[in-house]
């Protein structure tokens, strides 16, 4: 068979393989796109489809308003969702969206993250969002289309900056996560999942734990993420 | 070794073999069947034999009324519930039952399991319903009969539909569930299990999380359900 | 290598091999022992073996005074506890001990894990018992042997019968189990693990969720152990 | 590729590879280096490497005041903490630094880890210690090589042993062990998260469990470490 989009298929397809591999799935609850800005389309996982029997060319093209481009299979029921963060966040290359268990369990629980350590400000600086309960109108309505607007409108509450941030929990439903490529989605994902179930325990051990001291959090950010960061190989 | 219930045997054996691999039971703790329709009849595990040393050919065909008509071995000691449902709940073809943990540790605590997420309502719009234990008179009796009999009066007095929630929990003892096959019987186990988790952690989180409201319980219900049902591949 | 306890060596190192593989130690915490009646003689782990290097051969034979009977590695820092429970419990065959998370909470929480459910009545009829610690003079004097007596005087106390109860915590140390042979033994720890799980989880769900009803306990010990029992495959 | 450190950096490897597989670490979160004491140098993990794309030959090796010796990749941005440890400890030969999930929740809640049984006493005698979150102006210093400060410190203000007790927790950040060798420093990190975790539950099982008594404590660290140890095979 032969696509237009091989290479973005691709991207897309590795990425969503490996959400059972983390432990992020079970069945078929999630999905990840992977974007290319140059043709304003993006790569998504067909809905519904076990990822058990998922291959790259069942990976369906679509673009920003949500017209399908290539591809023969129905996309993800968030395809809205995924189409209105491209659209608006312009710097983001990919978007992933799980029920894992720990960070559906906050925004059941509707509150967000709190910031309790270095591994959460490793990643960023403040706690993880979780956007309230969308309007009852809204959800007669565009529902997938308005999830992206209830993200957008939490950031812009919260004064919270999307390159930085790069997660949020939709009350009682789950996680979206996003980066400069579907595989940075992935992995903010599984480090969302993480912070979320330390959070967990750190509360359980100590109700009264005290957030992460200013200092703190602003010293690791910057050693990641900062002008002078040391982190890693690249200079 | 010739039989007349080659398949029914197959599928009955491949939905048992998921429960290890899921997770959902250790040792010999559970038991899957599946319905002919046709024939009247039903295979079931064996009972008490490890899910390791499982054989398709050991599988057990029983009828509505409990005998074996074909199979050498003898029928898991839960049969007669299987039994009660199929004759009264004319439309499933599967059932499933495990001794899972999460499930489990709701059916002692005595409780529903709340609708709190949109996994939930992605499934049923209702709470996991928790039958009461059975009367000491009927303990005595016939206990796995009235077993049956217990959940159709639980949902009876809820006022369920079996065909809308697939999944019940038998109280101080654990879940059964039911589907169209033995396969959605599993399914079912799996994701009640996931509920199960999430709800109890919803409440560590935050004692006095709401249920989800009626909006969004109906929509993400009807996205997968409904008249106008989008989610997945078939139209 | 000739050896007079080939088939008994055998038999203790496969029982203690299935340790790990369900997850019930790390590193070197545990330890399971198998009795041959007629030579009035035990097998057992050598001690502070890592379970990846153990072989057959390793493990040790010792008599009911805890002499070596052969065997070039010292055996278990815990063979007096499982000499005296051979000793004085004349119709068990094999012995394991674990440091599996679950129990040694309980054991650590020094209290007796209440019977909940159906799972638990499965296996007896009673609270696993939670035997208090030693006291210091016993400590400081034959300790391992003391265990053994320390458990003895828990069942007696609690009026208890080693042949339905084939399981116990130390407080502040973790659980022992028992049976008609090694294999059963790990058998009873794990169930034991679940139990503990379950028990943990139902009381963070309800903290006054209620012990299973008389009627239920007889009824399910029955249907497995009474003389009418009806589950698995002898009659 | 020739190297002055081959042996130094395998024994590294192998200690940084054993993290992923005990499920200490996720992605790049944890590091461990082995020191040769001879040359006055430690072999480390190369920062922010996944593990799986680890060799033997990315090991970096520097001196106690945290020049590269040898190795093309920049070292671990923990390397000053690793060089302060070994100049101060100089029985120490390996050290582990992990965000495994219930090591860092405790240090998250900024509360010592109480000793509430013989699994951790058959290790050391102390509670394990978390180290107070540092004074805002040493943060903005030279941080790692204050954290290293910090855990000296805090051993000496809770007059501590280093060679007994080879495990701390930073508040808020996590846990470093180490030991007579980087394969002890990981044994002590897989330990710690299982203290961790049993300690964990077992104030959610009873809020007011006691700590272990001092002749239990005494006790089992004896058996293992004293001067009339028994446990294990050397004498």
């Amino acid at each position: 068979m032969t696509s237009n989009f091989k290479e973005l298929k691709r991207e897309c397809y590795e990425a969503n393989m490996e959400l059972p591999q983390l432990g992020l799935v079970v069945y078929t609850f999630g999905n990840v796109s992977a974007v290319d800005r140059d043709r304003a389309v993006f790569a998504i996982k067909p809905s519904g489809l076990p990822y058990g029997n998922l291959k790259a060319e069942d990976i369906v093209i679509v673009d920003y308003d949500n017209r399908v481009v290539e591809g023969k299979m129905r996309p993800s029921s968030d395809t809205k969702t995924h189409a209105f963060l491209y659209k608006n966040w312009v710097e983001i290359g990919g978007i992933c969206h799980t029920h894992s268990t720990f960070a559906v369990s906050w925004a059941q629980a509707q509150m967000d993250i709190p910031i309790f350590g270095t591994t959460h400000a490793d990643h960023n600086t403040k706690d993880i969002p979780c956007a309230p309960p969308m309007a009852d109108a809204l959800i007669a309505g565009d529902y997938e289309h308005m999830t992206g607007q209830q993200i957008l409108d939490c950031f812009s509450e919260k004064k919270l900056s999307y390159e930085e941030v790069e997660m949020v929990l939709i009350g009682n439903h789950g996680p979206f996560t996003w980066g400069k490529n579907a595989s940075k989605a992935v992995y903010n994902s599984r480090v969302l999942e993480e912070i979320a179930h330390m959070a967990f325990l750190t509360l359980q051990i100590n109700p009264k734990a005290p957030r992460l001291k200013p200092a703190l959090i602003q010293k690791h950010y910057d050693r990641k993420h900062g002008k002078g960061a040391y982190y890693g190989q690249e200079s």
